[in-house]
């Protein structure tokens, strides 16, 4: 394989900063230093740019059914890669009466077949906690599986992913015999489901129906019960998309109490009001709202100024995009009339690093190495991938980002890669964009254009006892 | 009716202490005074002793069954006003199918008949949330209802009486409408079953399981969900028997915090630690600890200083007996070897007053003023029975304990009036005993005798609007 | 002496609420009933008012000197009375070189002569803390001392009577072993000096330089200082005229922690913002704002809210007026050019009871009980002059208010007693008026109207071991 | 200068570790890579090593005056190198009359001259807080001075280094505005002096009354009056040598609360227990444990166990050594009989890494990573001295420790090169020591020999906003 040479680019890591270069060979980190004196294939200037890691997302669903509906899946993958993602963890579903293994098997074969443009790890979802299930946990871990993470749906009252109080202690008390960490989606299922039926007899049907009947408290209430589960597991647990700043004040005070309980939150919870649920448009008209229904709900300014303190100061450890696309025309159009009925889910795989660097790091939200920190290296650790991933250091995988922060950017369904018929963040004007993209020493973007190959994206085996272990 | 004078007592209620004189007349308080120059037809010398409001016991169970298995009833009321407590608030347990209405007409009719010896009003509890149950919360309050206060258990997993979250949100909603209190059982059902086939499958069978089952954690998981379930209805909440030092905490930094959630402890909560569950006796063996088998669990001192510094403090406003009088033989019997299956409760209508004024105000970690406000005054107003009950007032009933703080007294089932086979309590050596107790200006108890007549005891209807809604 | 009987009031105690009639003799409470059948000298119909104890104001300065600045003294203490307070509690300076025995009898002679018009007790304060002083607190609360407080200014960096913290510490320790509770007036003193400073420096010369140079925070730390001292002295503290919502929540966080620390607020702090520090007027320009010149300063509306809230839940346990009758003409003005040099306080007493009746009782913020329990029944308890004082019971001194809720009555300078030539609630319409009052059984003020003779009011000796002791 | 390659060691950063080699060049880093091929003078074999940034002491005083005793001075500096450390911050003391910058001058004239034998940088720290200090505090920062962080003690009332919080507060005002970290010795000099004088009228004159006389609440107090100052400032405040487990709550709280308060803790307070002060010795009796006596005084093993949870959460940043080196005989002896005059302080400046290391990492209570973050890359950081100092990347400078984990060390005086008269850590088994130290790329250290020259040590410049600022 060719070496290639990164010149004088400005290197980012989660705790360093300097003037540096930085030598790729056989898809990995080979050689940093100042002024390096070798020979290489092809030579890069990186000057006035941010050589960074490539980014980790630890939070995609290229696959989600909602009953019959199912979201834009792996063929919409470079969307990952030119947004300077390079490694996933994906959500992969159990199928009811089937095993994890199976269920992953499947999913690599039916799903992902020779479409990955990006490399991948995967998380898996409980739908049917049998006690084959609860053995399986134990095995998570082991190299042959190298998934050391499974999540558990407290929300959705009546969906068989929902999963009861019990099944998570118990899903708890297995998974931290073996490195396991045991994810949470952690909104009140009761409370949601009481008030969506009240918010629908107001005649509220809408998309903004959607907030009304999922405030912060539910969401507050359920990340405080998944944190007495840990405490009673003595188990770490760790939060899916915070968005409430009530949650996020629960999960850093039960933390300081000696609770290990971790959360990330997402793009679009840092970035994106509720009030865009209330939007309307000439097509449209009050359901162009239902482009930005996903769950939790978006929030008001108030909780997007306590997440940004949050990655600030440490308190959630990861900035993910939930990424799950759906279709406005062929999904989200089911709901009309009936907001519980829109899928609920957005895409943003390819935004993640430019909105987050745009509103964290240009307005001084964040330091550069925090930005470094929360999308590329505590999600390689959480997930058990690190250091092959969400670092530059000599061995890694030469995953690495070019980030130019010059000149202005759009975000628009013109230059997409998400394959979908809308985009959440139109319009939304950028700082600076990818400059190059390299996926294990490959060269996969160029000024945001895909240069890579379907397929050669590859599974990436996590392992067990990740950060929330050692925190 | 015949008028009483008691005469130089020293008179406390929930805010005064003076010694003065009491004029009784038509069962009501006519006068209250110093040296009183008035004529009666029986003059009572109260030098000496402490002349209060008769108790208020606001959590009894004078029915309740488990399965097949019930325990001992109002045959067995006289045992309160020996004890000084001239007024309980009973439990009433929605009949299946029926309303509450019908289920208190049935309980007054089949269960309490003519045999009251004390007064009483009564709370209802929710077996079957129906639609048309929601719709009856809006006239509990009414005059003719007169039962301004709902129970709904969150324990209990797969029991019919186990409530949702979701069916506590719609009672909260609809009880603030009318000024109806819902209180809750406060445990996790869900942490408390996984919990229970654990300790089972560990080989702990016997009563100490019980404990093992139900840390505290259950119960403060549980009262912190009640207290979001409270803040998000925007109603007030109450929560009965509190006996864990995290769940006391939860309820004092969420009313801090505006949630009006309130609670009371119970007297074993406040005198009795949780070792006694590992009691042995030479006729029972290890099962001796069944007779202290009651929801929530028996704790360990950290948690009687914390419930004792919460009633000191104002962070809990009752202290209740929880009285449920099951016997050891006929009752508790049928959990050996399966700790699941020991009926949950005690009898301690009798023991309530002289309990807390032993370990509370003689030790002087309350005054006597608290001691009246926590088992006498504020339970009144709570269940909105306040003035005719709960104080000593002109126009108030005249509901009235003389206590003797002179001489030892040994609680002891040779002298109990429970009417079952064994005293929780035994053994306890208490300062004082009841010298007088009155019930509308009736003497009733001399000397811990019971001088009064079975079914003298009369239904208070309580107004809506208590004291939940007032703080 | 002659009886009076109140027939048919509304009673109001701190814990109850009846109709009732209320006998007095020999300048006591004698009997309270229902439709008493007693003769009297005087009846009294007092149906649709309200019968109260009357006020124990327990923060007046009858004495104040700032420089050679003195207040309105004991020649205005009718207003006390026309306001329905009854009983004053008022600091005492200990003067330099003498003790607080001396001071005391002194400031008798001197300064109340036969001039009082209301009973009244006394605090000392701390000006001189010589060895000698710290030996004197051992006897505040004998029999022939009765003053069982001591205030300590931590404030006023430069005055005499400003304290080091080492002084307070001092005083707590000794004060502990007899019972006696410290009060401090709480604001940072090096905070003010140097803020003052900076403000003088930024040309903010006027009444609201006041304001700028005393905010919240400097009250705030002071207090959670206090705690500190007290925590370590462990001995029970008390804040006088707490007005920030910090602070209060300082007091509350620190009770909550076991610290027995506890605090009263003021009228103004509850009714009235710093707002009024910027007022205009045509014949004062912007210096009329100097009228509103008191420590701590006046907060804003936020403030405010809080302290509602903290009287309402037992957070604070006391209203006080911190009564200190300045002029504007002879003492405010002074300060013209420098508000440091405006001398801190006004007048108040008279205005207590009707301002918290009306923006309390009347708004629904607090009970009749509270009111009456924050303004007469704890004032009483924590100077150790109840039950003579603050409540109605038999024995009690018959100091009762008469409280005619209905009617407006607007506060003005027309009508009022404090002898100053302003009222700082000028134009405040409140709800009712005091009806009658009386003062140990005597009527001293008919509908506002001053009936008793100067000299009458008499000293009140206080016990130690107040409340601060019990809590 | 001479190139030397480090290959196959362990690498360790503040967020990284991987197996890799090092090249230096020039004193500098100038290539890290796996594997690398190039030629180098010399070739160290670090197989089983970690190689780590040298450590950064940020708390030193090679010269500290008690009245006329005086520590060992720089002539020991050696010390600092042996242990792995490479550049300390060292406190220099304004001398009164004097600008800093002249006291930084006579300081490196007449205290370091041509002794030093490790980098260094400065705290200034205030003795005479004059007009023209405060105006000097503008220039702190400026490249000449290069000195961006100022201390004001806070205790030690009496002394002229004691700071009135008045000063402290014009410190912060003052330096915010320049980027200026105001560091604070935070205990409450008016307790203190109290208790001291208590402490020796108890009788108790020995070392033990130390921590009589400074229990944890008079830092506790200090901290968060600290914490309101800087609040009220609106600047960052940097705690030093933190101690108490309510200190570090309350950093930790003011900080989750948007105050920027930040803090260290030292060696000895994470592993050494203030049962040592009451020691003996058959040679020094009682008076043995004046070896222990440093301000503030040893904690008990719950304050450890606090700390090392602080230290891992992130709530403290920095574990210094305060190293201030007295010796027994001609030093602490001078407070045979009053504890009071035994100097504060103890060497600790050799042991620091090896003891965080052996207690933290090696017991699982801290990762290799997070001991970088504390002992190297923050205190950096926090001094404005990073990237050349503090971490290994390209372009640092070439200050490294390899550190061999093998084998069992005990510190000792015997090899000590503290050059007291007695080790505070004697007889502590450590695991593990530095087995090469190079200060800007020359070997320095070898297995714990000092192998470099005096006077080779020089000044850090430090630039302003540290850490503290962009936390």
């Amino acid at each position: 394989m060719k070496s290639t040479l990164i010149k004088n680019g400005t290197v980012v890591t989660a705790s360093d900063e300097y003037v540096g270069d930085i030598l790729i060979e056989d898809g990995k980190i080979s050689m940093i230093g100042r002024n390096l004196d070798v020979k290489a294939d092809t030579v890069v200037d990186a000057s006035g740019k941010y050589v960074m890691p490539g980014g980790v997302d630890q939070h995609t669903h290229f696959l989600f059914r909602m009953d019959d509906s199912r979201c834009v899946g792996w063929e919409s993958s470079s969307a990952a890669v030119c947004g300077g993602t390079t490694t996933i963890v994906d959500f992969v579903n159990q199928e009811i009466g089937k095993s994890l293994k199976q269920s992953v098997d499947n999913y690599v074969r039916d799903e992902i077949g020779d479409q990955a443009c990006c490399d991948y790890a995967f998380h898996t979802v409980v739908y049917d906690p049998t006690p084959e299930l609860f053995e399986e946990i134990r095995h998570l871990g082991d190299p042959d599986y190298g998934i050391p993470t499974m999540k558990l749906f407290m929300a959705y009252k009546g969906q068989p992913y929902h999963m009861e109080d019990g099944a998570v202690l118990k899903a708890l008390q297995e998974a931290k015999k073996v490195g396991v960490t045991i994810m949470v989606h952690a909104e009140s299922a009761e409370m949601i489901a009481t008030l969506q039926q009240q918010t629908m007899d107001a005649g509220i049907t809408g998309p903004y129906g959607h907030a009304v009947s999922r405030p912060p408290i539910v969401e507050e209430e359920a990340v405080k019960r998944a944190a007495y589960l840990a405490e009673l597991a003595d188990a770490p647990i760790y939060i899916v998309h915070v968005t409430a700043k009530g949650a996020m004040e629960a999960i850093r005070d039960s933390y300081a109490k000696g609770v290990r309980i971790f959360g990330e939150t997402c793009t679009h919870y840092l970035t994106v009001t509720t009030d865009v649920l209330k939007s309307t448009s000439p097509e449209n008209g009050e359901f162009e709202g239902a482009k930005y229904v996903c769950s939790p709900a978006l929030r008001s300014q108030e909780h997007l100024d306590a997440l940004w303190e949050a990655v600030k100061k440490g308190w959630l450890n990861a900035v993910s995009s939930d990424h799950c696309a759906f279709n406005f025309e062929t999904h989200k159009k089911r709901g009309l009339g009936d907001f519980r009925k829109i899928p609920n889910g957005c895409a943003g795989v390819e935004n993640r690093m430019q909105m987050v660097w745009t509103y964290g790091v240009e307005t001084g939200k964040i330091s550069k190495q925090q930005f470094v920190e929360l999308c590329c290296t505590n999600p390689a650790k959480i997930n058990g991938i690190y250091p092959q991933k969400g670092t530059l250091a000599p061995g890694s995988d030469a995953d690495i980002l070019i980030y130019d922060p010059a000149g202005d950017y759009t975000i628009t369904k013109a230059t997409s890669h998400h394959k979908t018929d809308y985009e959440p963040f139109e319009g939304r004007a950028v700082k600076g964009r990818p400059a190059q993209v390299y996926l294990r020493g490959k060269l996969v973007v160029e000024n945001s254009r895909y240069l890579g190959t379907e397929g050669e994206g590859e599974f990436v085996p996590g392992k067990p006892y990740g950060l929330a272990y050692q925190k």
